[in-house]
């Protein structure tokens, strides 16, 4: 780890927004020596809390981020955010989320925002929105809101991982049940009936809690359903109480966190693992005498990776005939 | 590989429906032995092309799929088509997929469809995708449509796969401009201005038109921009025919060809590795002693997997100390 990093974790330490900043993008690019940098940095998290908001497009996501957000600064709570935009070259998302949210909040010092694509996310989506909020943690952030669209896997990982899950429905979306249905339910801690003034509302509000009655899942306690107009104000007070009583009886946190340090761990490894494998690969030569076969159809894509694989895998269990390590 | 694995593939061999039908299921799933049984499917494959169909949600990309489906068999051609609904909890998308779609081309004997949801795919969504591809392939399909939304990174890495990508725009979403920002662009071979009997359809499509105009990028032949109404068949021969013409000429795609089985190789070789670095880690019982340790802050994560790493690494390097495999 050179100098360049130390100065910056130091810069970090002593509140240099602009340095926290930096080591954000450098350790999201994977920039030379950010694991030991994260593993400076690791120590000093610890205190945050993650909450997860996800919800379909066009539910006011942002809004109610933001409006979460400036609620739990005026109770004296200091907050970052991460935004994961979907990667959609679609939506253009993240092109523009950093600039218009900060319009919004740009007067509140209390509050850091991250947007992250969800393309080339060097170190993984999911991973990298973890290191993002291990960050802010350090930096001494009460609360880490990361919100994210609820399409597309690694976007769903990501909310995963919080301490606590908001998903934010709305009327008129069709989807207050098939949201149940598809297995959302399990990482829901809180549902939110988002645009609540709309009609529909309160018939989304009853689909959900008839959905609730059904569930018979017992592990963990059943979510309180809420409705908010995020973009006039209403209900996020209340949003807020509940969310921060929630996490004082998150009993049922203490198993899952133990889940996600171990996604943790094994994300870390085989991120760093098969990027090494792959250089490997290259360097040796094989892979492009490999693809030359394929392309040529002189071989299947199947055999040689088993082949390979095979190797691998006796180098590592000739070296430890115990298997122990 | 057990006699059910030769049974089955003896019966799609000769044809059987149900016996690819069966065979894509238990691919996707993993079962075991299925590398040896793609190892024996691959030499009969080799002939179909891939197009990929890509867009936002709600941009008709089912229906537009569906009808060159029908304009390809109409042509005497096979075709299989992949429709990879979004995970999301919200869209609900796969529940439904396969029914409906059946019934709209339920009296297509020469049309295979499979829904693939992007949640637990087992190999990877994309590797999933691509397994399916070579099986519809080997059955003999001339054709096999990969249809996917353009949100989530698993989602548009499905299609940039393909032989062919389409685009597929509509009117009123405010999107045209914003795919060709956002790095569509590369991987566009023809743009589709869809729903075209809409207000906007004019205006989306010289919005593309111009984008087309400023791109400097001289490797790949300028993307011919169709109008199609999908839903009234119009346009749809027109579409198939500068399908058919572009896949004659497409030379850029054969340096594509070369990175996608790279790309084939280093995924299939990762998923399987990483499964293998897992089980290992969970075997030796290190894995649980570090999440205790991290639970209690003795240690981070981010120095336990390079301690690991660097275990493994050396076990392979020390059997290898010319480093040539």
């Amino acid at each position: 780890m050179n100098a360049d990093w130390i100065d910056l974790i130091e810069k970090m330490r002593q509140g240099s927004v602009r340095a926290l900043s930096r080591l954000v993008s450098r350790v999201e690019n994977r920039d030379p020596g950010w694991m030991e940098a994260m593993q400076q940095i690791y120590p000093l998290s610890g205190q945050a809390r993650l909450i997860g908001i996800t919800g379909s497009p066009g539910a006011g996501k942002s809004t109610l981020t933001n409006g979460m957000a400036r609620e739990l600064v005026s109770k004296g709570f200091k907050v970052g955010i991460i935004a994961v935009d979907p990667s959609s070259p679609f939506s253009g998302g993240s092109l523009l989320g950093d600039r218009v949210r900060m319009k919004d909040l740009w007067d509140l010092d209390e509050v850091f925002i991250r947007s992250m694509a969800t393309r080339g996310a060097l170190g993984g989506l999911n991973q990298s929105a973890r290191d993002v909020a291990n960050l802010l943690d350090a930096f001494g952030k009460d609360f880490v809101l990361i919100e994210t669209v609820g399409v597309g896997q690694d976007e769903v990982e990501v909310v995963r991982a919080a301490d606590l899950v908001l998903v934010v429905c709305v009327p008129g979306q069709g989807d207050g049940v098939q949201a149940l249905k598809a297995g959302i339910m399990e990482i829901a801690d809180i549902f939110v009936v988002n645009k609540a003034d709309r009609e529909g509302a309160e018939e989304l509000f009853l689909d959900i809690q008839s959905m609730l009655d059904m569930d018979s899942n017992q592990d963990k306690p059943r979510p309180p359903v809420l409705r908010t107009t995020a973009n006039q104000n209403q209900g996020l007070p209340e949003l807020v109480v509940s969310v921060l009583d929630l996490l004082k009886s998150s009993r049922h946190r203490q198993a899952w966190k133990k889940i996600r340090i171990r996604e943790e761990l094994i994300g870390l490894l085989e991120k760093q693992l098969t990027g090494w494998i792959k250089d490997q690969w290259e360097k040796d030569g094989d892979l492009e005498k490999a693809v030359r076969q394929i392309e040529r159809r002189e071989r299947d894509p199947y055999s040689i990776v088993r082949e390979r694989l095979d190797h691998l895998m006796q180098n590592m269990r000739k070296d430890d005939p115990s298997g122990k390590r």
